[in-house]
């Protein structure tokens, strides 16, 4: 019987050969993430990092990172998670995402974790962890659920 | 017994007599606002509409509107929405919300409409919806469910 | 542009000309229907309405329906309003929803309606509303977004 | 900078000096508990397990668990969780919680495992992890993300 809630670590093993470079192809070609600053500062199967540096053009009105930005990261930072175990020529896909806010972004930099918790063919379900750093301590400041959806590629189907 | 899942619609009585400023001056001091070119385009107790302009700094990678985009609007047309019913004073604060991407967000503009469906002292919960405008045709691209807490005035507590 | 949150209605075109025995097949082998004394009282392409009557063993501790029995269904409501819309031999499968309890479920009825949204090949979105019917009148005690997942038949594939 | 997706447990202080009695006492006032044969097998403070046997009763239409039932004690399990944290003569009301379904819940018995992950003064912020039994192997079959509220008592406000 289950005697925590953290299911051990599960070791992803990538379909796609090229999962790194598939990753950071798409990633490079979303415009928002050059418009918000914001770096890939980790990956690697099953699991994606997304930061941005503050800046007051992120803002909500009182000064912290808007939940948008929390929400604009934490959503890639889990697709990407989702994409690096996906198939060759695949696409992901946002099916929905639930973002629960626990405490103010305020910091100097926004962190958001991906992680994959289950990889089915077609749907992929994620978690994510959101934190502000400020004066290197991190603070959990959002939490988020999200499902996947594997788009494969025509050939494929 | 109801016979539709379309609830009559309520008439919001604000309890603010200023809530058309305070929720315009609230949005004018989100600088994320700013940086995606996005603009309150209707507003009325209960309810808010914002839009943005298609720009290709705000795309994902097959270069439609990034979901992040689709949830800072949607969370902040929530969001306005919901303090257009709070007391003088009061602080609108994000406590969660879920987000449905039904279709690509493909089009010249993204409008989100927030709407209160329930209203009470501390929580209000939202409904959000999201149109890709394209060629003069809407089309529906996310639905949301959003919970909201009013941070009341330090005196009033 | 949009003027409102409640999109027209669609009319909904059923694949499987025998939706309406398969859907009320499907319910009659829920056993945890019949211990709660669910009916389905309505039942039509994209919509399904479920109806429980208050006991003494459906409740919380302060004696009014417990969640888990709202959730219970309006979970089968919006799977089976989505089951009426797909293919002949198919099979319906949550993939998550999200409720907002937006009142306490006080009432001789708890009716959960569930209506599709957005009805594709292999993911269908529906919205579910839960009224608890006190002396004729009813109250909108939950909301629910969710996601099925529609299992094709093995030989369709 | 945070490196896993885990924070570490943090030790979790009640202030209720009674809140076992008081989380056990509302727990058998659930009727919806006994009617699914449902016990809480642990509990501690920001911490609650609930488990229910497999009977043909509680099934869905493929006779696994019901998804209503997974969300009855999983809705159960958080609300507790948060509880057991929660001032003297406080009462626990679940705002919203979002469920994902992993894998079918395939069991002789599902448990519900619900964690405190933020504790404030008004909302309270859960996780939880439901898992099939069957033959001694544990199968993670959900994960919600939940708020909740602490009704204080009137005397308090």
């Amino acid at each position: 019987m289950p005697h925590t809630l953290r299911p051990a670590s599960r070791t992803h093993e990538p379909r796609n050969p090229d999962w790194e470079a598939t990753v950071r192809g798409s990633f490079a070609r979303q415009g928002v993430m050059a418009l918000i600053g914001a770096e890939m500062v980790a990956l690697a199967p099953g699991h994606c990092e997304i930061r941005v540096r503050f800046r007051d053009d992120l803002t909500q009105q009182n000064g912290f990172f808007h939940a948008g930005v929390t929400a604009t990261i934490v959503d890639s930072a889990g697709g990407y998670a989702g994409l690096t175990l996906m198939s060759p020529g695949a696409e992901v896909l946002t099916v929905e995402f639930k973002l629960n806010l626990l405490a103010p972004a305020d910091g100097e930099f926004l962190v958001a974790e991906g992680q994959v918790l289950k990889s089915g063919r077609n749907l992929v379900i994620t978690r994510g962890e959101v934190y502000a750093i400020k004066n290197g301590h991190a603070t959990h400041c959002a939490t988020m659920q999200q499902t996947l959806m594997t788009m494969h590629p025509k050939k494929e189907k």
